[in-house]
């Protein structure tokens, strides 16, 4: 199989925006492919979650190409729920290995902050299994139950859990595309108010526009896609083994490592869907990356900040750069770029193999991306 | 690049049906699935156009797969508008012929009936540019623009479109799987209430909900998928060079041939997209099926009829078997498989090559795949 490289990256900033869905993507889209020096893609690969009910439009993979100029560039869509971002660079990575195409442009993005905050809960949760929906489930309810399972059983604190929050936000304050560019306190993240017990707002990742980009090329390029993995679990949560671990994490680690040829210990940074504050805990150990029950201890020790040993979410993460859905597993894999290359001004760490991990639904379809700096 | 082969195939019959579109869908892969022999798939592929709005699901490809009992098989949504069955059909194949998986389950479906049909037709407008919908387009209004377009410039005749629907509904009627199992004159076509000037609800594929499913392999079998192509247009249709032809059939056509090593000399059969009955003819030229001008004489003489010398759509078509959306791509390959392996018991034809056609949008997104019987 032909090695596939990222030949350009591009993001927005993410926050409130007031673009549309279309201008948002094109955005972070011409600035992937300007770094790449692509004037055209052999194919595109667009992801957005629900693009029919967040912004009222479908056969969105056609209206992008003809928005950008490339109304006769093949393109589809991809989506895997809050996770779609990360699928559709799969998509992209496949076309590419399987020698469909030369060169592919990924664009994903979520347009979300015009709605009202009870609308969008009711639109992410869709993706929650139809019974425990029709028990009144939400995402952060579910996370919630996540979350007191965790600290029940592997003894994981609050004040662990908060500390992810402070430290993404510590991040995301030195990057100039989140969401979110302030510090805050483990007083102001423990005393924030309750969203679903025990977890509170700031353990909660906002509401974000945004999107983001990459070309992916069969022609060599610094960085190389050094192995992709997809894991899976059943829809209802009460079906599952365990409540803290994420087997579909642990799936996509497994299968994404066995491509790549090389385990945990290579990894130098990770961006880790937090999209609430204890699943960074989860992944960490999910991942390999931490040994079980080591992860809120490694956070409070400073061991997963950006001066630490192994820098998580460096970006922010999704607690501070923001999540708009579908952009999110492009972006955390737009940020390893930048770091891998060394241009993550302000927040730059020293690293040579990078990993992205993206959670779909409750961690029903998830996704774990390999990149290896090669020249 | 390795061979791809088709497995097994399966549909559910389409119409107006009870079951919930997990139940369709699952119906339509457990068929398939067992003509393959097969116990799980790989992978699995997922096609709906719009499960959020029509169903009120989402994360629906995790859905899919825990319902079917596959809640460990890595599992993707792909969505092309009304192609998106066609879209998912290359997505499998890309995974098996760049050598990802050895086997993929793609199935699609959709479920509409339930919902009143201006709720429908809007949900299916979204496909259509932002402005054009704007000023009230529908896509019956713009397919009778292009109609009006094709009678003048090339003199088709209504009698020639209304015979599109003839014969297709005369093939449903052999075909138990078909929405409509009744034949229809030519004078209760030219006489059926009007929907769009000159289209009249005999020229318009009804709402229908439904599921079809194909095992693709790496593992030889009978038939193997010679060649895929996508192609692309505006999706302004004020912006496009020919309102009578399609150039996104046309560009979907060449890649198909040139990937297949061959032409449409060799096709025997095709399934092309008659959403709307003037929309066969422009596909039989645009595919080079045809000469240029000759598709509604050809259509009259019975050429393209089921013992005619092209048999076109002996399945009844998107006119009479009807046309679930996402199902419908796929579902016109369960077609030609049951064709080539000669068990398309009643409606049997004579080919060892078929052509799949299939319309994303009006004529946005549109494949072409092929295939052949080789053992």
């Amino acid at each position: 199989m032909p090695d596939v490289w990222i030949a350009g990256a591009g993001m927005t900033r993410f926050g409130k925006r007031q673009e549309s869905l279309p201008d948002l993507m094109a955005e972070a889209a011409r600035t992937a492919l300007s770094a790449a020096q692509l004037e055209a893609p052999d194919a595109l690969v667009v992801a957005a979650m629900n693009p029919e009910e967040f912004v009222g439009e479908g056969n969105f993979a056609s209206q992008i190409a003809t928005y950008m100029g490339f109304s006769r560039v093949p393109a589809l869509r991809v989506e895997t729920a809050t996770s779609s971002g990360a699928a559709a660079v799969y998509a992209g990575f496949a076309a590419v290995a399987g020698g469909f195409c030369r060169s592919v442009l990924v664009v994903g993005g979520e347009k979300m902050t015009h709605l009202p905050t009870p609308r969008v809960s009711e639109l992410i949760g869709r993706s929650i299994d139809p019974v425990e929906r029709s028990y009144g489930a939400t995402m952060p309810a579910l996370a919630g139950l996540v979350t007191r399972a965790l600290m029940a059983k592997s003894g994981v604190t609050l004040k662990e859990i908060s500390q992810v929050s402070v430290k993404n936000h510590a991040h995301g304050a030195l990057n100039p595309y989140a969401h979110f560019q302030e510090p805050v306190t483990l007083d102001a993240v423990m005393e924030s108010r309750i969203v679903a017990d025990p977890l509170r707002l700031y353990h909660c990742c906002p509401i974000s526009d945004g999107a983001a980009a990459l070309v992916l090329s069969a022609e060599p390029a610094p960085i190389r896609i050094a192995g992709i993995g997809q894991g899976m679990d059943t829809l209802a949560v009460r079906y599952r083994d365990s409540l803290t671990s994420f087997r579909a994490t642990q799936d996509a680690a497994r299968a994404a490592y066995r491509m790549a040829g090389f385990g945990p210990e290579r990894v130098d940074v990770a961006e880790v869907h937090d999209a609430f504050a204890p699943f960074e805990l989860i992944a960490l150990e999910d991942l390999g990356l931490v040994p079980p029950g080591k992860a809120g201890r490694a956070t409070l020790n400073g061991e997963t900040a950006l001066e630490g040993r192994l820098p998580i979410n460096p970006s922010g993460g999704l607690k501070a750069r923001g999540h708009p859905l579908a952009a999110t597993g492009i972006a955390q894999i737009v940020e390893l770029v930048w770091q891998l290359l060394g241009r993550a001004h302000g927040r730059q760490v020293s690293a040579r193999v990078g990993l992205a991990h993206s959670i779909g639904g409750l961690a029903t379809n998830n996704w774990v991306t390999l990149l290896e700096r090669v020249a």
